[in-house]
């Protein structure tokens, strides 16, 4: 059935309701969220208007749709076309607390994901933003976490290009959870991959391991000690262009997050059926997170990073790569082992006794809700 | 400081290590999820292998990296390239209950980013799912969620490319959330947008509305009434896809989730600065859903949708387009109403009566967590 006009039967009634309803500027009185903020409605508006766009305020998210709508030639150009790959990547954050020393929820959930695309080859590009805010979650709050998105993702040199909010009641989350994920371009084929791992190579980490998950631990404020360790979390797009661009012939390479570096190594020797053997002592420790760890009983190759990563480099190019990754700002960067035959598919740690021990994956969850 | 090859000096008790640890198949025991799955360690990956990887099992995946790598010649042939558009896009999935008449959480999520990649006129490619689960939630429900995943992407024609899963402690979520992200890519250059909607289009519904919304709100149990709604959750891009080709000149699309119908025509109108006019006795609902709404006092313009979606197209074009529509499979399209310059930027629905009223956002939340 077709609508036929009968709009000019009740044309006074409806201007003078037209001058009620159209373009009523939304307004965000609020002091928390609430449930009303995720329903998609008047308040789910002005959510997104006074904390979301005017933080972020950029041409995508303007266009207002559910999908942001990118060109391709914004992504690659047409002669690179034919080899470029994207690399794609999604991780959730569910931290506590949501404020720590050296970040918040919101820069680790924008670090995270360029973090994830640029050990992948790839030169981070665009990135959504979904939130599972609680009811009652303090809208200064959120605008502090809305505010360091941002500010990461300019200095990561990426978009925030689409985003979402559910609002759950008091009790169904934790204040705040967010999702992002994001979209990358490998411009042209790298050769990374556990199959170019090969024996002799070297492994190289970034920098200092176990702050992230340690000042993490220390924020929560229930530990019998206290120290001040800042969160490592910083995006490492740049410290990896400089890495692929020193050598090219770098082999693989991964951020260092949940499971710590024993998780990420035990990965790599699964996965080329070689042995990793670390030299205990050249693995960089802060001496503060060092005595932290041994306070609580807990080994620092387990402990979560947000802004360190490990690669794999031929032996030969070991030492430029290190200076490689110093030069582009990285505090600590170490060769820290080698690929071996034997043990295959483990991983060792070579004490500074010249013990050796295995160094299993991590098992159970010493540290939850760490990212 | 390199590490030295002391590795034969302790080869012995190295090797017997080596068997006990090396390869362990995981195992996933567990009857119930527990902070250890989302730790990281061995419990993560044994739930990854033996939940999601099952489910899933597709080559991208298998990467086992944190990104999943996408060839752009897999997205778009080399001529297409230039003109080329990706779409890119994520949502949040809180509904409550995680299983309803009709669908699941999973399905949902599946269908909801599909749906959101196919209305902005993509062809929807690659998603990422990435889980937030509460300890204690059965691996069961978990296992026919993610089934129900793999389903409605087989369904849709798109590969779950990549994903996360983090656990938090009971009281801290809800059982499960799950965020999806998608890429689709637009082919050639549509022209959808509402800069394109004009005086006189028409404007399309492809089924029956309010009935995710209702049918979430009956498997809560906690009302007076009870009656047999299912939800409309199903992925619209074949139908969108029998749309675009049968009216090329297609205007704008929008699927009619959170906020219902009343809320995306209010975009439309708000967007355009042009009036919407809707014919209330052409809006298709079921009668039962109808009065269920009517017992409630709840509006079925304001309810959600999960398969549902709206159109826009030129006057000349509707009829073509309704029959595009059933003839792919939607159940009732009609022709709801029509743009007009007055009232501007508004909605107005032209009642049986020959009366009008004005057809606000939605303000509040008479439903949450629907989506």
């Amino acid at each position: 059935m077709e609508p036929k006009n009968r709009l000019n039967q009740d044309q006074t009634h409806v201007n003078e309701t037209i001058a009620r309803v159209r373009r009523r500027p939304s307004k965000l009185k609020d002091t928390h969220v609430t449930l009303a903020h995720g329903a998609g409605g008047k308040a789910s508006a002005a959510l997104v208007e006074h904390v979301f766009f005017n933080a972020y305020g950029n041409d995508l998210l303007g266009q207002a749709g559910d999908s942001a709508v990118i060109g391709l030639n914004e992504l690659v150009s047409a002669g690179d076309a034919p080899g470029a790959q994207i690399a794609f990547s999604s991780d959730g954050y569910v931290v506590n607390p949501i404020e720590f020393p050296g970040g918040n929820i919101g820069e680790l959930a924008i670090n995270g994901t360029v973090n994830d695309l640029a050990v992948a080859g790839a030169i981070p590009q665009f990135i959504s933003a979904s939130f599972i805010l609680e009811e009652g979650l303090e809208i200064e709050t959120l605008r502090r976490i809305v505010t360091s998105m941002h500010q990461a993702a300019d200095k990561a040199g990426v978009r925030i290009a689409t985003g979402d909010t559910k609002v759950v009641p008091k009790g169904a989350g934790d204040k705040i959870y967010i999702t992002t994920s994001g979209i990358g371009i490998i411009p042209q084929a790298r050769n990374l991959g556990f199959e170019h791992v090969e024996k002799g190579n070297k492994i190289i980490v970034s920098g200092h391991i176990a702050d992230h998950g340690m000042a993490v631990m220390m924020a929560r404020g229930d530990l019998a000690i206290n120290a001040p360790i800042e969160s490592d979390t910083r995006e490492v797009a740049t410290l990896v262009d400089a890495l692929v661009t020193a050598v090219p012939n770098t082999r693989w390479m991964r951020d260092a997050t949940r499971g710590g570096l024993a998780t990420v190594m035990n990965e790599l020797a699964e996965n080329t059926g070689l042995g990793v053997a670390l030299e205990d002592e050249a693995i960089p420790v802060r001496p503060m997170t060092r005595a932290a760890c041994d306070m609580l009983g807990i080994d620092p190759l387990y402990v979560a990073n947000e802004g360190t990563f490990c690669a794999v480099v031929p032996a030969e190019d070991a030492e430029r790569a290190v200076a490689a990754l110093r030069a582009a700002g990285a505090e600590n960067p170490r060769v820290i082992g080698r690929i071996v035959s034997q043990p295959a598919a483990a991983v060792v740690l070579i004490t500074g006794f010249g013990g050796t021990r295995m160094v299993d994956k991590l098992v159970g969850d010493p540290l939850p809700r760490i990212c």
